[in-house]
């Protein structure tokens, strides 16, 4: 069983994990980062030893790599083969890790902010490991989390990383571009805060073909040129052009 | 005081609309609608009188044009002119209602489908009038609706409709993306939805900027290319990178 756990990084996963596994009575032995300040302040927060150098890890139960993509690779060289460790990225393959005897990988699918608050209990949790005992551990250890722990390969993970950034990131992108042109006229952003909600609401029918609206649905061109006449901004015509030729298109078929 | 209202069109914004006067007990007199089979049926539950022509327009406090914005003008035209009207179009000039009387905009800033019950309470709703007389009274029917009622002129809600464009439908149609990805793999989309209704639950702190995570964010382009990789439908990857790129754009600066 998984009773203590060390952590490397202090970023917007490292954080949220610290303290998802702290409110649950998960010891943090550890926190390693080379982020002195932020490393300091999570490791004070979660009350865990810290430090900066990689080579002063405790050994523990388990250490979760917290890192950016590129970096896993360098610092689980540094990691003793019989540590074992997993990574939460949702694009990097578990065989980066495969010197450690037990390596495996833990990637929730979730957009996650060092200073919003987010309740775990239901975010599936992805899980990969190179064994079955080890795997059964990270499980356990995951189910203190959330209710939803899923087996997925390195291959089915990256799909899903993949359309979590279409769905997550690039929908935040076009609230920001709302609340940039909104600004522009002097209105307030938090008018679409229902709408918004609501949309996302609605793919609870699991069904965005149906709960598809608007003038590029209905093929109403000349609302769209409309819309771009007062899209100002070039770069945001560019993506309105493109997402509403998608869907006429999508609509039309 | 609006008392006894009648509503032409039976889509989704005159069905929406019409069961939530319903609900809140307003007398909704005649559907009047081009299309039989739906018009009849939205009549029968809402326990109105149904007509297909609009020469057979009952004479009440308030007639509610819910149609596509190319057919307003065709049908008001039709309307004895001491009829009060408005019409519900985000992107329609109130100017083109100016030969009634009485006439103005009922926006409700929210994308409606027939067939998904939502609630009404908390969606703004903007109106717009000819004269106060009238817009008090419309603000009056509009309240028992919801709590959040505002005025805006007709270049003010063009911009909201845009943003809630934007926000909405684009939103939807990302939605879509990622489930046609993800079912091309086997991968059930419903692990998605935390994720999205979190997305946009984080809104609520006006704060999209802040709230953006992912690669094109931290401009980690080894994975924006491998998502490209693997991202086959050639469409999807032009709105993949449009989106990344002013993503990156936007964190760069």
């Amino acid at each position: 069983m998984i009773k203590k756990i060390s952590i490397i990084g202090s970023g917007n996963v490292a954080t949220r994990l610290s303290y998802e596994f702290f409110k649950n009575n998960i010891q943090i032995a550890q926190i390693i980062s080379r982020n002195k300040k932020h490393g300091q302040l999570l490791a004070d927060t979660i009350q865990a030893s810290f430090t900066t150098n990689i080579n002063n890890l405790k050994l523990t139960d388990l250490t979760i790599i917290c890192v950016s993509d590129d970096s896993i690779k360098d610092i689980a060289k540094k990691i003793p083969t019989n540590q074992p460790v997993v990574h939460t990225s949702g694009f990097t393959d578990i065989t980066i890790l495969k010197k450690q005897e037990n390596h495996g990988v833990i990637y929730p699918i979730q957009s996650l902010n060092k200073d919003i608050d987010i309740n775990f209990q239901e975010i599936p949790i992805c899980i990969e490991s190179n064994n079955n005992i080890f795997k059964k551990k990270i499980k356990n250890l995951c189910l203190k989390l959330s209710i939803n722990v899923v087996y997925f390969n390195s291959t089915e993970r990256k799909h899903i990383h993949l359309a979590a950034v279409i769905t997550s990131n690039f929908s935040n992108f076009l609230y920001l571009i709302a609340q940039k042109h909104l600004h522009q006229q002097n209105i307030d952003f938090s008018l679409l805060l229902p709408l918004i909600i609501h949309t996302a609401k609605k793919t609870k029918n699991k069904n965005p073909f149906t709960n598809q609206t608007g003038p590029a649905k209905r093929g109403d061109k000349k609302v769209i040129k409309k819309h771009l006449d007062i899209l100002k901004n070039k770069d945001y015509k560019k993506i309105y052009k493109l997402l509403s030729k998608n869907i006429l298109t999508t609509y039309e078929k």
